[in-house]
């Protein structure tokens, strides 16, 4: 009797938690908590100019967005832009609103082969002089952005070869521009590290974290669709940052030659109980739906005590605060799908609305999207998948 | 012998038209391209304020916001401003950048009982008087809204009863902010129109959107995912009006008690190939691809003939245009998605960025919800599924 096979079992906790140590050793961003960030800090003093733009696409933009568009209320004068879109009239339309000639220029690509950013940056050179006073790159050591940053005396810093661009946010692709908006990075890091102390201490992070990944794994071909529901507009950068985390991280084929089928979306309450949560309540049960909630807003505007005539009916929320309201609402919504009893959710609640709580976020979620990866057998940090169109535009555009 | 059943039959096609034309009879929104639009162009000639701010949620802000997004490059200098969500962060950001003496608030409610519109109208007039010069209201004739609109001896415009949310940006809900923001409403309704005609004529519009509607329906549940990929930063507000209209529209129990199962999910291109196309290209074949492209951007932005030392290696992308680079990349990811051979995809081309084509655009897209709904058989225009979180609210907030 002979006996082959091609499939794998899904290991023991206590094998993946090895394989995550293992990992460590070869995959940058488990340890960018301890990152120095002394050089970032003094130049980001010296910045004088009051419009920052980012150019840089995918995991070059997205973990600084995500952060910038929660915190952007604690943030000094200056004002962040994002050029990454090759759509002309989005181009246009952004670059109208930047004082270009007191502008500061973020290049940021690994290798500065991305095409997008490269015709951005061509296109940005055609309309102002960039030199070593108002740009700056973030790139690998060795790279093509990095000669070009070389040949013109610019400042650089670097993205270790070891961080891949969706998992870069605490390098200085995001602490560098966020440091400069005034946003405390030493903080954001210090969130990650309780959370990365937590999890390899086997503490009450690796608990919850290894329970979810295992969860989603194990019921994955019933619940295909891993649903994040935010509940303060501010969380909308993020939910972007998640999808694009969990769907580049995880959309692969394993070991086995099996396609995986996590597939993330991102919504925020309360906008979206007018909209995706009709589907959550009475359609398939394909999804699993993860809330995140802000304990305390630290904000104490009030609905006023006033009666408008022929609206009486709503005077029961006279003299709620909103942040009480929206979380309400999202109490609501989950007790509702809670008293469903056959779909699966969990609720993350995070403190404030603060540089520490949204790194703690993140990080969490880098560490599960890793876990899910490690679980299912893939690689979790490379996207083949993308290469095909990109060799196929290179021919059309090669042909022109 | 005795025999009982509880399934359905997939109706054929014509079972299918008959349908919806005995539907028509019923709901309002397949008559709304034939509506006399005098009342609301002669108001909006009246309007002399600059913000205007339009307080509303869900169906009444996302159609408004989608055709804003994609066309505000054709606006006069009046400025849109959205008030919806119950975050408090969110909601004071959005109005500090209105000059509130100075705005025309556009009050819209079905019932006037919305909670968050209830809540931002109240804290809105707490701060500044609102009356018959700087308000209006959109709502149903015999509404709470109305009465307090009339009470105020404001102007008010009137929501059909049987026209609901999700499918009312053609009628006064969309139509009046997007007239007072400059916009030719004649032109958004004649693109319905030729939709309309195409389709009840059995035309070329019918046999596409039949085919498509089909399509889904006969494989839900093997792609229970229904992806828009719009090759456009313009759509993103689309994208997220069809989130809206086929999620709540089709996120259903249908007659024999089956949940059904299309979900939606709106990406941007070029931007996301960087994040979300990882997945379509080696994740499970669970989705269906909907590419949304625009023939011509009408705009001739260059990527300049600059060699920049050191990455001399992407002059290949001189001299190309913006708008055809954007489209290479749309073709480019088709041609490798169209190579694999097992994901099913269609290609939506809008030829410009006008009124027309973008109301082409989304009464294809109403048309195609109703038909997939009447296929699966299901009330497409209502949303039992969000009364049990507003119930338990009312609860949570009277025991307050």
């Amino acid at each position: 009797m002979q006996y082959k096979k091609n499939f794998y079992q899904i290991k023991s906790n206590d094998e993946i938690f090895e394989r995550i140590i293992k990992e460590k050793e070869t995959i940058g961003y488990y340890n960018l908590p301890f990152s120095d960030t002394t050089e970032i800090k003094e130049y980001a003093k010296t910045v004088k100019q009051k419009d920052i733009v980012v150019i840089g696409i995918g995991g070059n933009s997205l973990g600084t967005f995500a952060i910038h568009d929660f915190l952007m209320h604690k943030e000094n004068s200056k004002k962040l832009h994002f050029l990454e879109s090759t759509d002309p009239i989005d181009i246009q339309r952004r670059v109208k609103k930047i004082d270009l000639d007191h502008a500061l220029f973020i290049i940021i690509s690994k290798s500065g082969t991305t095409i997008e950013t490269i015709s951005i940056l061509k296109y940005i050179s055609s309309l102002v002089t960039l030199d070593s006073q108002n740009t700056v790159c973030v790139t690998e050591n060795d790279s093509k952005l990095n000669a070009y940053a070389q040949a013109n005396s610019m400042k650089t810093f670097e993205i270790p070869k070891d961080v891949g661009g969706r998992f870069s946010v605490f390098s200085p692709v995001g602490l560098l521009p966020l440091a400069i908006l005034g946003l405390d990075i030493d903080k954001l890091l210090n969130g990650c590290k309780l959370v990365h102390d937590s999890f390899f201490a086997q503490g009450e992070h690796y608990s919850n974290i290894m329970e979810k990944a295992r969860f989603i794994v194990e019921n994955k071909n019933r619940y295909n669709i891993n649903v994040v529901f935010s509940y303060s507009s501010l969380l909308e950068g993020f939910n972007k940052w998640y999808v694009q985390l969990w769907g580049e991280s995880l959309g692969k084929i394993n070991k086995n030659g099996t396609k995986q089928s996590f597939t993330p979306i991102g919504i925020t309450g309360p906008v979206d109980q007018h909209s995706f949560l009709q589907l959550i309540m009475e359609g398939k049960r394909d999804k699993t739906v993860t809330f995140v909630k802000i304990a305390d807003f630290k904000d104490e505007l009030t609905i006023p005590d006033i009666t408008i005539p022929a609206l009486e009916e709503l005077d029961y929320v006279n003299n709620i605060k909103f942040k009480d309201l929206i979380n309400m609402q999202a109490d609501s919504t989950i007790e509702a799908i809670h008293n469903l009893k056959d779909i699966p959710y969990d609720v993350i609640t995070i403190q404030h609305q603060d540089e520490e709580n949204i790194a703690k976020l993140m990080f969490t979620y880098e560490l599960i999207t890793s876990i899910v990866g490690s679980f299912v057998q893939i690689n979790t940090y490379d996207q083949p998948g993308v290469e095909a169109g990109k060799i196929i535009l290179k021919k059309k555009l090669a042909s022109k």
